[in-house]
């Protein structure tokens, strides 16, 4: 179903045999996806059948998901807004980088078209520096955040972790009983944070047999039809889950484990986790729009990818990160909780993952740590999502975009090397 | 369905045999809807079976709509709200009124709970007077709206007859050449308006042949059942509700008219409706909230009934209606749209409809005006949903409630003298 489609790796380079539609070509508001009164048949979208999210008319729908699916709200309160302040640097459009499955270089400005960037912003020491919107999004308008989701959800347990709310080394069975009989009874919550544990569960889409297609029927919101015998909702799925090997041992990128890190935060703080996300950052640090996350049929938000946000929101949480926890001053989450984050995880159990196209990099609290000189770390999800933060050049990108290809490997090499470009000369300017 | 039961009366009293749970019986979030991770099992309300409308169910889900159903928002835009100032009058609790059905007085405080009151704020000259919130309800959430939708259209259908974008005068099929050979073919604008079309449809739930249960199926945003054959959206339904009698001659409240004002709103403006209604009074207003608009399966706004708000963003609106269209010294709408709203509608056509609970009131614009000496005029949802404007007493009341009967006759006689009541109070007050 579509909706696990936007949480999970889909096999890198599936469309690739035949001819894309270019970000130009693919725009989604000259498209007229869904515009008129009513649409044009050609041009309604629909979530039951799957057709909202196929490229090219998913790069419409990823800015109104509500539209499709009910969804659960993430306030931001309702005070003022707290301004970004700005430097913009119109230098940054023509950096040049080398691609790294490329010849010749590639300009910055190049790299947003090539990679169906809805929108992007850059912060430097705070300030925005660059920020530019596509197609259907705007300032005021909300993206999928696809699974950066299971970053907020692995920072909201990394602070239930530091605060002691949530103890690491318990077992997932010890907060959660329910679960004790499948996979994740008796794996810590340190190993469910850092998706070390041992799973049957495969996401490989092209494979009708992969558990992601139950997981993603239980979750979906639409009643289930006649005959479904499968699990109801995300608690439910992640009890059928299965042991396949010893946990601890290997990093394996399992969506059920940021579900069951939302049930963990949910049961420890006793709050829903985009409530908790709202008290704990949303309402803190003076977001300009409320937040939403989609839910399944008994309201459990979809904590492995259903989180939707404006750009320059997402922008602030990243600041919020990007300096331990504090904005304008203020502890707002625990220090030690985000440096545990910025620390990274073990590059032996990611080694052992199948990431062969990442060498080096490890993931910790449900983040993604590169190799990279600076110790950057980052958010990501599918069809290109990432906030992405380098401590040592004091710089945050957020990107949303929607690449035909779900899978990352076919826009890192297009995006890394242009991020890393970019921090060079953030840090050379004067 | 249920997303029907959100705009139209239930015949009064229908659930007067059984007894019913007081508003303190019923409290929503004591009676632990949809809370924990999962929800007991009869604590689990859903969309699809209907469950999450009944009462006592419903004073839960009517402050999480869009948990239930896919929504569009309408964005208050990101700047800072605009705060409205404070004048609480602890004396309006105990203020006594005699209702229209009983021998005794009752308080202003006893009457929010003999309403099931969710939420309620009292602005006099601009000022909060009076703010209570109850249940599910928050300053920080939203709660539907469910019939006052009804008047948000009409106000942008006033607005754009003002400004000259639509004639009042021309019919409907001049706009929307898709109805010319349904009721609404040969009636004016100004007769949608004013809900003086004579259709062959019947808004009575307890008739299970009754036309709205058709039109209810075709809005609601699940995929049709196997099988279906009817209309799919609102705008297809519009296209097979035939004429009934002569246009003009006797106010009909029917839901149908405000989707075909919705349409006209948007063919004229080339908005949907909720884009328009944030562009031309959402964002324009300081608001606090985004709102948000149930939609069919094609994405239309529920024009009818689909609107969900904060209670005091609708206070602001109910404010610049007060002051014909002013905001801050600033002209938001224009003062002519909002004369015609306050100036009420033909009495001789209301006094020709099924409405003898409401002598000498009349409807315009999508507006009811009472009788009272203070030409006070209202938008009313079912389950006691309210804006009462007094110009004289240069009052505002907006009301958010779950009351177990939906037609407003169950809730009037604790109501209405209630406001005239507070209205003389605050008139005499230095």
């Amino acid at each position: 179903m579509a909706l696990g489609m936007m949480c999970a790796s889909m096999p890198s380079g599936a469309q690739a045999e035949k001819p894309v539609l270019s970000a130009q070509e693919s725009d989604p508001v000259r498209m007229g996806w869904m515009q008129g009164f009513p649409p044009l048949k050609d041009r309604q979208l629909r979530f039951a059948d799957g057709s909202f999210f196929e490229f090219p008319a998913m790069r419409w729908s990823v800015v109104h998901m509500s539209e499709f699916m009910p969804v659960v709200s993430v306030s931001r309160g309702l005070r003022a807004p707290d301004p970004l302040p700005y430097r913009l640097d119109p230098r940054i459009d023509v950096i040049a980088f080398r691609p790294t499955n490329a010849d010749t270089d590639m300009t910055w400005e190049e790299s947003l078209w090539q990679n169906y960037t809805d929108g992007i912003v850059i912060l430097h020491q705070g300030r925005i520096v660059h920020e530019r919107y596509f197609g259907a999004l705007a300032a005021d308008r909300r993206h999928a955040a696809m699974s950066v989701t299971k970053s907020l959800t692995g920072t909201l347990g990394a602070v239930l972790v530091a605060e002691g709310t949530l103890d690491e080394n318990k077992r997932v069975a010890d907060y959660i009983p329910e679960l004790a009989d499948s996979a994740f009874g008796d794996a810590t919550v340190r190993q469910v944070l850092d998706m070390t544990t041992a799973l049957q569960f495969s996401e490989d889409y092209a494979d009708p047999k992969a558990e992601i297609w139950q997981y993603s029927a239980a979750g979906n919101p639409l009643p289930k039809p006649k005959g479904y015998a499968g699990p109801v909702g995300y608690h439910a799925a992640l009890q059928t889950i299965k042991k396949g090997g010893v946990h601890g041992e290997a990093f394996g990128y399992k969506t059920p484990n940021a579900d069951v890190m939302g049930w963990l935060v949910a049961r420890a703080s006793g709050k829903p986790v985009g409530e908790l996300l709202a008290e704990r950052v949303w309402r803190r640090i003076g977001m300009e729009q409320d937040a939403y996350c989609s839910v399944d049929e008994l309201g459990t938000p979809f904590a492995g990818g259903g989180f939707n946000a404006g750009l320059r929101d997402m922008a602030r949480f990243g600041e919020l990160i990007r300096n331990q926890g504090r904005w304008r001053g203020e502890q707002i989450l625990p220090a030690r909780a985000i440096e545990d984050i910025a620390r990274g995880g073990s590059k032996a159990a990611f080694a052992r993952s199948d990431h062969p196209e990442l060498p080096g990099w490890s993931y910790r609290d449900m983040w993604w740590h590169t190799a990279n000189a600076h110790g950057a770390f980052a958010a990501r999800g599918v069809h290109g999502q990432t906030i992405y933060i380098d401590p040592v050049a004091e710089m945050v990108i957020v990107r949303f975009a929607s690449h035909p290809v779900a899978a990352n490997s076919a826009n890192d090499p297009t995006s890394l090397p242009a991020y890393e470009a970019v921090a060079r000369h953030l840090m050379g300017r004067k």
